[in-house]
């Protein structure tokens, strides 16, 4: 089994793309990548997308994406683990090149959301939910959410203004990326006086949806001299999933399919949650973040927030969190966020981003993507080279 | 880079399943295909759908199986490439296990198509086109098979009737596999006096849309001691893309995809067309038969029919094609024919068929599974063990 590395990373900003197909941005986000580790072709194309073929009317993205980012030919395959598609995509990757079947790999997520109404968009997120037991009895992916937030409150006697913390923290972030969607600060004023959209998750809580791309290139680390891109070591890529109903899981405050996808990534790359120098968090509703830093084993059952508190989670805190925006600031293009978390990290790692974002301790850091609330969780971690 | 095998088959009949859900489905051919491997656990899940989303307000369908099926939190994710889907999975399990971060991966294909009205499920096939540049011009699925065969017709003056060998060949085996959807025989006149579809295609020409899940367990070769199915070897399986626009394809007659994917796995199994025993075709129209045994090395171009009528593809022909009723005799149920089709290569190799369509020469197996008109193909060569 080979060892393998990213060495090329692209994105679009994340917007609303009202000019650019969902190919466009596709083969924009893929293309940058190839440029940045200065190579012209790729052995096959994963593809991370979780709607395109409910809002855009178009499923067989990997051959479309393929054909028109100019590679000829090439494998090319849609990954789909709802908000998780694209750290799923990555997974697809490693193992492709891991196996020696594959060099380089190129992956991109890539999703285009805004401009269905949000009756269609509402409808089409709440596929990650179940069908046969959630959705059908009309319960949206933000109204499953609102239920885990307050069993929270409820259980662990939180208050509901100390979740300020992390979108706060990421809309501070997101000010200093050039790609976020949104560029400015909150307060914890702001938050508190936010309307609700889910009763206790309000505006501030939820991250928006949006659209966007983002690419890696991933090959053998035996083969990183061949590149341009300056390499950052994928030491895990590790899956871990759960029910997708919350009402089978034993404890829904405990995230069993964090908890197992990051014990694997510990496990094999020999680390723990100790050696993390930052964490890219996925953030789509407060609560999850929460609940991501528990099982993480970063923080203690029903502790998140005050470790938040305690430990810092800012640039120059004790766990950066969010450092480019995360899914709060930079915007949730749902099947590319794990391919934006991941090149958020890279770049992290690379010393690329902007000076009031880069983190000062950027050995090792981790990304985890999260599909649904919590079926399907990846956890990257990348290390220095 | 390990050898691989498939030491398990499983699948549901092809039928209209209103008592079954997908989910259903999925989870007994999965665990039909692990009690014939004789294993309890596999260590990630691999799911081929193509259209839960758009139709049964499913995504997410990886962990979702894994819950159900009672693999309690293993890696589950779901691969897409329209009607490719099912073998695209298999590729997916091949690198998983040849890298060695799994030992032991089950592949599902499933689907769920006739609960829904002709309209919806047209228009969820056309998503397997291209949305922009085909399907915004009112062009169907069907509607794009029916232009390659016109041009076929036109280029190579083949006639029409001429293509009944394929259907009426299909059905013939059909009738002996008891989890086909159509299992009764089809007369030439049969075809010539079946009714238009989308001129020049007609319903004999057409695979039926259907429900239904097929499962392999796939696993390393010098593992396959520990299982009691029977080993085939996967020798190749292998992946070519081309254009998904018809009108961006130099000749739209000759399916590079196809060609390319075939080379690729000849390439791999040291093998040619004259080593392949029998082949299961992705017939899910008669051109596409034709087209394919052409780019496929086994007739001259235009030569598929004549090919076909002198070569004989019956069970005692000398190239036995869709042994066991092939999309249009079986049924087609878009996500999970690559599977279905690798089920029953796998089975005519063991001798697991029934004794009429049982081939005499079954040492080597080639299944292509098709996405689009060849936008996505891929190519399986299986081996006796």
């Amino acid at each position: 089994m080979r060892k393998v590395a990213i060495v090329g990373v692209g994105q679009t900003p994340v917007r609303e793309h009202w000019e650019s197909s969902l190919r466009d941005l596709a083969v924009t986000a893929l293309r940058d990548a190839m440029d940045d580790a200065g190579t012209d072709t790729v052995d096959g194309v994963c593809v991370g997308n979780m709607l395109s073929g409910a809002l855009s009317e178009q499923e067989h993205l990997g051959s479309l994406i393929v054909d028109y980012a100019g590679l000829d030919g090439v494998e090319g395959m849609k990954i789909e683990a709802a908000c998780g598609s694209g750290a799923a995509a990555i997974r697809m990757a490693v193992k492709a090149v891991a196996s020696g079947l594959m060099d380089t790999v190129g992956v991109v997520g890539v999703e285009k959301l805004t401009e269905f109404s949000g009756k269609y968009s509402t409808a089409a997120l709440a596929t990650a939910a179940d069908a046969d037991y959630e959705t059908t009895m009309g319960l949206t992916f933000v109204g499953i959410n609102a239920l885990l937030m307050r069993r929270y409150m409820h259980e662990y006697k939180a208050d509901k203004n100390d979740f300020s913390i992390f979108p706060v923290n990421a809309h501070q972030n997101a000010v200093h990326n050039p790609d976020a969607m949104f560029r400015y600060p909150i307060t914890e004023n702001q938050y508190i006086n936010s309307k609700f959209i889910a009763d206790p998750i309000n505006l501030m809580d939820s991250s928006p949806i949006a659209d966007g791309a983002a690419a890696v290139i991933v090959c053998a680390m035996e083969n990183v001299s061949q590149f341009k891109g300056h390499p950052a070591a994928i030491l895990a890529c590790e899956v871990g999933t759960d029910t997708i109903a919350l009402d089978n899981r034993k404890n829904p405050l405990w995230l069993r399919g964090v908890e197992r996808s990051v014990k694997k990534a510990y496990y094999v790359s020999g680390l723990g949650p100790k050696d993390i120098d930052f964490f890219e968090v996925h953030d789509a509703f407060s609560i999850i973040t929460a609940l991501s830093l528990e099982a993480s084993g970063f923080a203690d059952k029903g502790k998140a927030l005050q470790f938040a508190s305690e430990t810092g989670i800012g640039i120059k805190g004790g766990l950066p969190l969010t450092t480019c925006g995360g899914l709060k600031g930079r915007g949730h293009p749902v099947g590319a966020t794990g391919v934006y978390q991941v090149v958020e990290a890279a770049k992290q790692i690379r010393g690329e981003v902007s000076e009031k974002i880069q983190v000062e301790k950027n050995n090792i850091a981790m990304a985890q993507n999260i599909g649904g609330s919590g079926a399907t969780v990846i956890t990257t971690i990348l290390k220095k080279v």
